[in-house]
């Protein structure tokens, strides 16, 4: 089981362009570069509770957007299927080229 | 180079989720179901320029929901990717295993 914040990151990495800029800078802040919710209030000058709010009515659109979208379970589908590719065909020895485009698969999120 | 029918209709396949329930109706009705314009708007009992400035609103929609998350281009690349790993295993006699994960690959958009 994945813990929350590292799915919230995922989410975030998938849907943060639907985000509005102050929305996305406030989930930056606090999921990626780990200020409090007290610190990004200062940084802000809005109240501790805003900022609060804001951060968990993101947390929910992004979870609304997975649910409509599911780009994220479709990612960790395609990984899977992926890392089993590559282990079945360790065993042939596959070209260098096609172990190349694997792994771009891998990098088109 | 796609024509835009066939562009819209991949749109509306990745984005429909995201659209109201009567912009996809209305999307549905033309598109899928190539009704026009006139009958779309009796059966909906809306002006026919309603109708219109609808499916207007909702197809920038779709291209504006392509421009932030690129589902469409990302399948596109992947497509090609798979194609290419496909047509450079054919030569390796590949497992039937690898061949149906690959076709699973295809599958998920």
């Amino acid at each position: 089981m994945l813990d929350k914040t590292t799915r919230i990151n995922y989410l975030f990495d998938f849907y943060q362009a639907l985000l509005t800029p102050k929305q996305r800078n406030y989930m930056e802040m606090y999921y990626l570069e780990d200020y409090s919710l007290g610190e990004i209030s200062e940084l802000s000058e809005v109240s501790r509770q805003a900022v609060y709010d804001n951060i968990k009515r993101t947390e929910q659109m992004l979870e609304s957007y997975e649910k409509k979208l599911h780009l994220y379970d479709k990612f960790q589908s395609r990984i899977v299927l992926l890392d089993k590719i590559e282990h079945d065909l360790e065993k042939s020895a596959p070209t260098t080229d096609v172990i190349s485009m694997l792994n771009q698969l891998k990098e088109i999120d």
